[in-house]
């Protein structure tokens, strides 16, 4: 069956060809009845949008943003890696935007960028992204927007993450396995998604070796690495101690490091430390920290590619992409018996 | 003796008002000869600007923005720590671009910055700017640019920066004394104000120690971390091998650890490493990495300083401040006898 145009389409359903248009990018204008009609029909009739004409009538900038929470972190310089590999190929400019985990910097970079500067935004929220409203309207109104990594809980989004469940999990199970009973979880202050799913894997972890959970060993962090030593330091001198710590950033894993450093706790004799983290000098730390290592390279690159479909119109209607890549555990000696 | 206004600084010289503002502000519109002749006359009247009248006739942004080469590097990240702590007591917001080591994504955030976006640029240069025209002209014309880190040699350009020449030349000492007759220095692809000046110091402590200067030990490595990794690896194997390296920036050091590694090399009986970073695991690292740590809040701290001084026109005229603040070497087990 040869594919039809939009001026075809449009009369087949007796809507205006610019409602049919609105009803593909799923704009809030129409209504959900309206857009369920136009996309049966579109997939009745093989419709195809053709991205040479949708680019003629829009003003392309050949750019894309990518706007990121903090910079001391090596899993969003190998993810922008795999974005800069997707958009090289497009011919397209990456620009990187920083939010320093500032949710007033975050809303006021997207207002920016909704200015025509780019044709699409990669995102990972900030940690105190009270809601990501602004940016699932942003994508409602037709404006292609891909989260990554940090993602919002909206259905409507399209996101590319890693198994932040089934990495809590794992790394707990390895902790359980090498005969930890007291495993402590440290978490970053504000809601993250990463940080909530990969406490779920941990605490699911714990109920199925019969571990009894204890509020008390799950550990809130800030932003600010000086406090963070001493947060944990407090933690591993109280009554019952953790002999086992999970920690869900790299950096709160260095911390856990000096703070043992301080008071003379040997790691792993004493308390064993696995860490999700991307850390280039995890192997040559003393000692070498075991990690749940997420796909940072390819999670860029697919959600790039993600991006430039949605760009390049060849995906319409609600259909909406959530593409989940498992993260590593790699056993080093930080966890071992 | 009273401070007099635009309007009779203009009328003493026989001027435009315009014309005065614009010699002030150092314009390219401006010969040098009228500038010199406006400059003179405004100390001669003690001319003091007006900051309240010019914020009135200017739109304020309210933002500055932060250019930096790269991310993996936590020198940026507390950099803009130090930024963030000035801004903050102004308030203003700070937004910060990634230029990934290339000029295209410079010229073009730069050529965007011009738009009005933001009151004032602080920038490190990436390692492939060809040259900095754009920057210094952007400067000529009256916008508020600072230099840190990494800054053109220009005279003509506020810049603030660590004495480079004299932490190379410690560290380069600090191997000697330790033994080390065979040093190499390892150095980024592309010319980088802060590389050369490192090899300087590098090249004086040798002299300094009558130790030759031999061209094969001056290794120029790239922005791959596993092309470098191969490129280490081969000049530890060759006739003559160094038996000290000094890395000009921190992931050099950390494949210098790798390539040591698969070759069965020990740091430091076999070869010793010291390097120019800021790495927040260096004193974790197996064994611990000797550093000259350059003082990145205080350079941060400084330049945003620096830089409101220039926004709030507290300073006028072709006055050049140029703030060099000196690193520190931390002496560790890679280097030690």
């Amino acid at each position: 069956m040869s594919s039809i145009n939009l001026k075809r389409l449009s009369q087949e359903l007796g809507l205006s060809i610019s409602s049919v248009s609105k009803a593909l990018r799923d704009s809030y204008e129409i209504s959900a009845e309206t857009k369920k009609r136009v996309l049966e029909m579109a997939e009745k009739l093989n419709y195809q949008p053709n991205p040479f004409a949708s680019s003629l009538r829009r003003k392309k900038s050949q750019s894309i943003a990518v706007v990121i929470p903090e910079i001391a972190n090596n899993y969003f310089a190998l993810a922008i890696n795999g974005i800069q590999t997707v958009a090289q190929q497009k011919g397209y400019h990456v620009l990187t935007y920083l939010t320093h985990e500032n949710s007033k910097d975050q809303d006021s970079t997207i207002k920016h960028l909704q200015g025509g500067r780019v044709d699409g935004v990669l995102i990972s929220l900030c940690s105190d992204t009270a809601n990501s409203q602004q940016l699932t309207d942003l994508q409602s109104a037709g404006f292609p927007v891909v989260f990554f990594d940090r993602i919002p809980d909206s259905p409507g989004c399209p996101t590319v993450s890693t198994d932040d469940f089934d990495g809590g999990f794992k790394a707990t199970e390895q902790l359980i396995k090498t005969g930890c009973k007291k495993i402590a979880y440290l978490r970053v202050a504000g809601y993250l998604s990463t940080t909530e799913n990969r406490m779920r894997g941990y605490l699911a972890a714990l109920d199925r070796y019969n571990i009894p959970q204890n509020p008390k060993l799950i550990i809130e962090c800030s932003n600010d690495d000086e406090q963070n030593q001493e947060i944990i330091k407090k933690a591993l001198k109280m009554r019952g101690r953790p002999d086992g710590i999970l920690s869900s950033v790299e950096k709160l894993a260095i911390s856990t490091y000096y703070a043992c450093g301080e008071i003379n706790l040997k790691i792993p004799r004493d308390v064993k430390v696995i860490s999700f983290s991307c850390l280039r000098t995890a192997s040559l730390l003393s000692p070498s920290l075991s990690t749940i290592t997420p796909p940072a390279f390819e999670i860029g690159k697919e959600a790039a590619s993600l991006l430039f479909r949605m760009i390049e119109k060849k995906m319409f209607g609600n259909r909406v992409e959530k593409t989940v890549i498992k993260s590593v555990l790699i056993e080093r000696n930080s966890s071992r018996k």
